[in-house]
């Protein structure tokens, strides 16, 4: 394997011309864009128009003329394009860990009689300490089942099974169409956290017939530091979808400013309070990249990037052991390996300029946004990590500070 | 009353010189900062260094390196130094209604055996429509009484008493003190909404011993469109505090990724996903231009102000009947009028280029940020809006079509 290999890839890449729409470090190979996706060009200039115009010149009147008031809707509606549901399904709004509260709460009231919510140990441990939130309130009770004890774990006490898709630690990804069904069989619905797969990979939320999902948007939909999330769920619930933290945005009519709360029809109800219009306006474009790029195409290549990756970081560091899947299909747009040293490793390897994370207690892992990361990056990445871990430059006092954040 | 005397208003307005700090139309007088405050001067530049440096360039690294994980709290502490509260006491995050739900979850479990949440019909609506969300799950009941009746309504069954300190259509400031000590005096807690009131009026949570407290970002306090809000819990409540929105960004040690729900220690514990980083750099200029105004200064000339725009209305307008308490001290720094017409007379306003709004049914509001707001402006807005209701120039059918958002 070569640089030269790399870059023939590169120049095969029908995607290529993708990075130039973002705007990058030239002395960095970013593979974080799993934990925060990279800045968009056309972002600055609309964060500005918003900011300048929208807001300075128009002032309360944007609401309408600018139509900020249907930001959550128009947003959501794109989304939903990425992860095969219907543009009525989707809304954008709050964070993923609020909006998991939501579907989590809604589902529960769809499945009056159940309490159970059910995970796997070591998923998202948002994703765990809602359910947390929820069972404090006397709502819900969790239950964790492995990986590969899920599906014996559904009875007629579960609620809902709750799973992200590509885990965030490994890159697993987990069958949705499968467990979907085997959580239906038991009369239970399937909550799905789509955080580190929306807009990396080809997700059918219709074709698996999933009954709630949320997302996050700043990770592989460029959204920006803390971004809005996303909320799903199908037009089969919506008769009986409830919001719990019923705000007055997911009132059938906000501006008659009536005392009693009556649900606005679909998914609207699930908004609680004013939109984040920043956020919502940088998370827009975010989405419109990885809509113009489409989701088969990213799909694609993350699987290509990733196993060039695998291939070449096996040659050039055989020391550490991949942690992810090996077969493409069953992994995420991320590359995980377990060292004993991995902390030290990973600042070192951010100090020679490749962004990487560390995940205790022993996990590199490394992102590829397929929007934006090529081979030659990838190959390259492999090559630096590789000197790093045979030069013992990584064994030094000033990396072993740890301060890292997601 | 006088052009000229509203100049010389202006002349000797120690606060004058915060106009120029921020953006506004030239031809607009500006009557709805209570709805959406203005865009401060400084602000553009501070978001375009966020999405540009600390985005683009730094990206992950700026978590840590730019403080972003810390701007809940830095903003929130900022925020309390305008209410009366403690540093340690508030954290920005979330929406308005989305704290509203934590505080009133939290206030229920501080008051175990109490289900009842006291408040007044015509309360902001969202935030009787979260208790509704509490009580959908069983969790909570509402309660309402008028105004004068609410000290008669508290009893022994009540866990809080929520109230907004401004009303967010006439004005209308609650006695803040007596109506906590009257909660607490059945064992209740006192819960605040402090929307329209925060960056506009003095308040001093720890005089008064409120309990827990809400408030909005994107009105007096110039966040932006959405700008995240503050959650405020008296210290005294910290360690039986609970978040039923429990996320990451609210455990012990985030980044230990535990799988078991730790809370942070005091207020951090209230928040729930990741900080929405550019919301919250906003906030925190607007926050800064209020801080630096001072909260006695303003409440000084938002009375002076009210009152001087009353006597023109008065003078101008006599047609309209005042919506507003007349003592300047039970009165926000807004001012409402009662019309028949009132739709049609606030988009003819609007039209002449004065930006008051309507509220159902028959509301003219006028709000009178003190920080930009001035008495030529006040004169001049009485001015037009009694020629348009001498003139009937309302009364045209380009007025009648009703699509006003806050």
């Amino acid at each position: 394997m070569s640089l030269k290999e790399a870059c023939a890839l590169d120049a095969a890449d029908p995607l290529r011309f993708f990075r130039e729409r973002f705007s990058l470090p030239e002395d960095t190979i970013y593979l974080d864009g799993n934990s925060l996706g990279a800045l968009p060009r056309a972002t600055p200039a609309r964060i500005a128009e918003v900011v300048a115009r929208e807001w300075g010149e128009s002032l309360i009147r944007s609401w309408n003329d600018s139509d900020w008031i249907t930001l959550p809707q128009r947003v959501g509606g794109k989304i939903a394009g990425l992860i095969g549901a219907a543009p009525e399904e989707v809304v954008a709004c709050d964070s993923t860990s609020v909006n998991l509260y939501k579907a989590l709460a809604a589902a529960l009231v769809l499945r009056p009689g159940r309490k159970v919510i059910l995970s796997e140990p070591g998923n998202f441990p948002t994703d765990l300490y809602v359910v947390e939130g929820l069972e404090r309130l006397g709502l819900a009770e969790l239950r964790l089942a492995e990986p590969g004890q899920i599906i014996g774990a559904i009875d007629a006490n579960v609620a809902a099974v709750m799973l992200t898709h590509v885990h965030y630690k490994s890159g697993r990804v987990h069958d949705m169409a499968a467990l979907t069904a085997a959580a239906q069989a038991q009369g239970a619905l399937a909550v799905w956290d789509l955080s580190h797969s929306a807009g990396a990979l080809e997700i059918d939320l219709t074709a698996c017939n999933a009954d709630l999902a949320v997302g996050c948007g700043y990770k592989y939909l460029n959204g920006g530091p803390g971004a809005p999330g996303f909320i799903y769920a199908a037009a089969r619930h919506h008769a009986g979808l409830i919001n719990p933290l019923s705000g007055w945005m997911g009132h059938a009519a906000p501006f008659a400013f009536a005392d009693a709360y009556a649900p606005a029809p679909g998914m609207a109800r699930m908004l609680s309070g004013t939109p984040p219009v920043l956020g919502l306006a940088a998370l827009e474009v975010g989405t419109d990249l990885v809509t113009a790029a489409g989701m088969a195409a990213l799909t694609a290549k993350s699987r290509a990037l990733t196993q060039f990756f695998i291939a070449a970081m096996a040659e050039q560091t055989p020391a550490l052991e991949l942690a992810s899947p090996a077969d493409p299909c069953a992994r995420g747009s991320q590359v995980s390996f377990r060292h004993p040293h991995a902390y030290a490793i990973c600042q070192a390897a951010i100090a020679a300029g490749v962004i990487g994370d560390f995940r205790d207690p022993d996990i590199l892992r490394f992102g590829f946004a397929p929007l934006y990361i090529g081979f030659a990056d990838a190959w390259n990445a492999a090559r630096i990590v590789g000197q790093i871990v045979a030069s013992g430059a990584w064994d030094r006092e000033q990396f072993r500070t740890r301060n890292a954040v997601t």
